[in-house]
């Protein structure tokens, strides 16, 4: 059978390059959960990869939801009255409230005021907000520039549009030898923010790209998705195929320099957590390790309780870790293409244990196997050590009895799965294991 | 659905000072396992809380036990030849070893010591004895006055009586919506003992009084029985209904300045084991918890094999935590009115877990629940972190999936009882969620 | 139902002795796999123990293996141009490396080398090797006598003869109440090596030895196997029976002064395990247990996939923990009889437990026993502490549910084996409890 490309031929540190060029040509898109910015961002990514996109129109029921109307914006800023601009949406995005509502007023300090947002602790970035909900408006600058503002009467000015439309999302599904899926989804709605989430935007975008030239036992599915409402959105269409998803992963936050946080599954103990896991601990990194909460990224809809589907998160920091989080301040600064690559490479391992984690029987199974006589045992007997590359074959053969995974017998005997799909490869070119799949 | 009475609505402090008060009262009778001194004890209690007063005729078989014969006792002294009462009952009831058989009889002092007990480590106290099933006699007092007896002939009387007779124990129900039953329980036998066993009297008595004037779901039923050979007794009259025992807790040693300990029933798991957990833990207050063994209080039968119900025991310090234990220290010296109100309080924290333990369905299971709409959920988003009030809501919906009691939900998600309680409150009230009870 | 003898009545000192004289008389002789020595060896045991000795001839089939030839050295060296002998395989049996092939050449000092094997670290010590299923031969020597090699012509001997024969065992069943068995097993096809293993053989023959002279529950059956190819065989000519085997222990390396080690089954927590480990515990002394790994001993071949039988390994220090092993090191300087007795009351001790690891059934489940009317309980009562007879008494009444082994009830309630059952005794005298098997 074949099978993924082995990890040694793998060129991660180009992979990295072109995650982080992606990631440039998509940071100055004004993205939210609907709007011309999602569209735009789709349309990068269908050069890479072909991708679906799909388009809800707004009002669209979706269980307890409905697709909000589609909001665009234009321009936006708070003009003094010598004319000079002292908040402009033209050099950064995040300064105007995302599905803020028009306005075009004048007003004083003290008014305006109760619509602006900083963020005092550090008072040089500026803060990412959104209302999606609820009819409003604002805009975030820098406490510094904050404090600068002085009495006067402002011009403010958001040139937006919040009219029926529609919610798109990007869906591709890469086809295996089975029907059983995995699921890889992002969100894809924050604007000018370099972390959370084009960096997940970028890496899901290149491992779809490279599963796509591979020989795959489950069927894969990448999602780029607004957060909340669109993974909503998508379990409600796609209700009744939902248990094909056998493992999932939401993918941000993946271009720190962070260690690794993996947050489980709501099953808690699911074949994709202990594949997580399993990598996480053998690759000798510092990581860490939480549980399921109902909060967080669309882990909260993949796990709700009709559901309660196996999906995790692997991030590097994550949203309640790190400072610049939801901030100007998570920018090309704070993510490199080393990382990146890094990143992208621990997912490639969690796919390759999911992948090749099968049942095998030993069809030897009374006794041991007589691996000398097959040149897989040393020759010289009474040694207090035999050969480091004997006790996998040993391991494999003893457990391979049809009850224990290639990941089961890793976790017991505690081999590295690479060393043990090794094993199981050398035992079965000489006929002494079957393939129970 | 009508509930306990909040916590916050209640005066321990004057709890405390009325328990404190009937302890005074019940001090000074000579109780021992039958007799007068039990029937007035009782008598105390009718004034309080409508008991039922049950009678047990000598000789009458229970199990592997026989009802002994009635013991009463009227006076009891050791006089020297001057005629000096050198042993006087009349001071303090542990002086005569409990149940010991009537003597009149001149003794020298070689003959009497054979019959008189101190506690050498402590040599101001006297210690507790009794001699319920076996016919003997004796005196304790203090090793001071033990070792100040000299030579002489001394008039030994036991002015007692061992005759057929009942033997009484107190018993109230209060019905509740379900035959479904907690017990509660404790030992009414012990002469002028404060922490061991008047304490646990007064406490399970304002806590009848309590819950008499509550909405109850469970139907409680408190026993105030002479310890080991009451509860035999009362199970062996019981046998046909004692399946309606779910929960059960026995009570005593809850005057102490010592921190609780809890020791767990037989079955090890049971809910009253979790739900005296969780409130211990949410205390905040240091607790110990000690496994299920044959020894100890009345939980040695209502553990016994045959029955093995979820009894566990609440107390302070505990039997073997305490030099006092069975001594005349056990006094009003060791007890105060605050620990009375501490150790009630917990009881009703207990209890308000049992009663409210229920199981409930998310409505909206398919996704999350938008609570934005229903007022919910903040009005800002992009916050690094949610209002504290979000977060058990988000937990409440997520794990309301039919599988999870209130108290699992708690135990996952580390919330306290109270506010997942609150949580559900507001939930119902917007029609999210259904009782599955 | 009578039972072993109580180990206090045991000599054990003596035995010690015993098993050490086993071990002098078998050190000389140069066992292998197949041939003279282990018959050799089979003869001096068969003068302590009725063992049968089974011959299997070379060339048959056992699974995945096949019976070698049989190997028989008469002797061996090389020799100097001058006519000296610098090795000697009448000096020492682990001078040639084990089932070499016949040799009789003159050769150089750089040819010869190829087939010499030292331990450069343990200059002193001449390694032992083997080279069973590859046709080879070699010589064995200390790092010093090797580096005092000239350049020079050596006549090679090898006076040994690899020809079709037989692959011998010994086994002996002593029968016990019932069918089902207790595997006792060694490997006995080292040559002269103290710990591993004539430690083991010796241990297992005096075991035998006793067992066969006490009234026992269980079958035994002790094998003394050349290890590896002597279990498979076993196996594959009991494959019908091999379900009678409930427990079974692996046994060497039992006369080195290192703590024990208990090596688990494969199932890993059987009721041997759950035996060796409490027995481990309650002896006071330090010792180790490792998991089962499918490397070691015949537990390799016992526990293959297709058995999966309940045998672990109890030995002192273990193949991988002590330098000594597998070189002339392992002689009479490495053990001693206190070690070997040591060992011996040990195994004796895990006997003991499985052999009355039973269940029994309270036959006065409803509360409490009295055990005070039967003399069973102390008379005063009020007492901080009871008697530390009792609390076994009120224990094993308790658990004896039905639901718990004796050993159930130990693990649970802290006691010792043989306190539990001393109560169990007491009990059944007193037609309390009732034996279940």
């Amino acid at each position: 059978m074949k099978t993924l490309k082995r990890m040694e031929e793998l060129d991660f540190k180009n992979t990295g390059d072109r995650m982080l060029k992606l990631i440039h040509d998509l940071y100055p898109i004004c993205r939210s959960i609907t709007g011309e910015g999602v569209r735009q961002t789709l349309s990068v990514l269908k050069e890479l990869i072909p991708l679906d996109v799909l388009s809800i129109a707004s009002g669209t029921e979706a269980f307890d939801w409905t697709i909000p109307k589609e909001w665009n914006i234009r321009d936006a800023y708070v003009e003094d009255s010598k004319g000079n601009r002292v908040i402009d949406f033209q050099k950064s995005n995040l300064h105007v409230v995302n599905y803020s509502m028009p306005v075009d007023r004048i007003m004083t300090l003290k008014e305006l005021q109760k619509h602006l947002h900083t963020i005092p602790e550090h008072p040089d970035w500026i803060p990412y907000r959104t209302t999606y909900y609820n009819q409003s408006w604002g805009f975030c600058l820098s406490h510094n520039d904050f404090n600068r503002l002085k009495e006067d009467d402002y011009h403010v000015v958001i040139d937006a549009t919040l009219k029926p439309g529609y919610l798109n999302y990007g869906e591709l599904l890469i086809p295996g030898q089975t029907e059983n899926e995995v699921l890889i989804t992002t969100h894809a709605c924050h604007p000018s923010l370099c972390n959370d989430n084009l960096s997940g935007i970028s890496l899901t975008a290149y491992l779809a790209k490279y599963l796509i030239e591979q020989p795959l036992r489950y069927s894969y599915r990448f999602l780029f998705i607004p957060g909340g409402i669109g993974s909503v959105v998508w379990l409600s269409r796609n209700e009744d195929n939902i248990s094909r998803i056998k493992h999932g992963l939401v993918v941000t936050c993946v271009g720190d320099s962070g260690s690794f946080t993996y947050k489980k599954t709501r099953q808690g103990n699911a074949e994709i957590d202990r594949a997580v896991l399993h990598v996480l601990k053998a690759s000798g990194k510092e990581y860490e390790v939480v549980d399921f909460s109902p909060y967080g990224y669309d882990e909260r809809n993949f796990g709700s309780p009709a559901f309660n589907l196996a999906v995790g998160s692997l991030t590097r920091s994550t949203y309640s870790q790190y400072p610049q989080y939801h901030s100007s301040a998570d920018n090309f600064d704070l993510i490199n293409a080393e990382n990146l690559s890094d990143s992208f490479e621990m997912y490639l391992r969690v796919i390759n244990v999911i992948e090749n984690n099968r049942t095998y029987l030993n069809l030897f199974p009374k006794g041991e196997v007589q691996l000398g006589k097959r040149g897989l045992y040393g020759k010289m007997g009474g040694l207090q050590n035999r050969p480091s590359s004997e006790l996998p074959l040993l391991w494999v053969l003893n457990l391979c009895d049809g009850d224990h995974t290639l990941l089961a017998i890793c976790e017991r005997a505690g081999l590295h799965f690479d060393e043990a799909k090794h094993a199981v490869d050398v035992l079965i070119q000489h006929d002494l294991l079957k393939d129970l799949n």
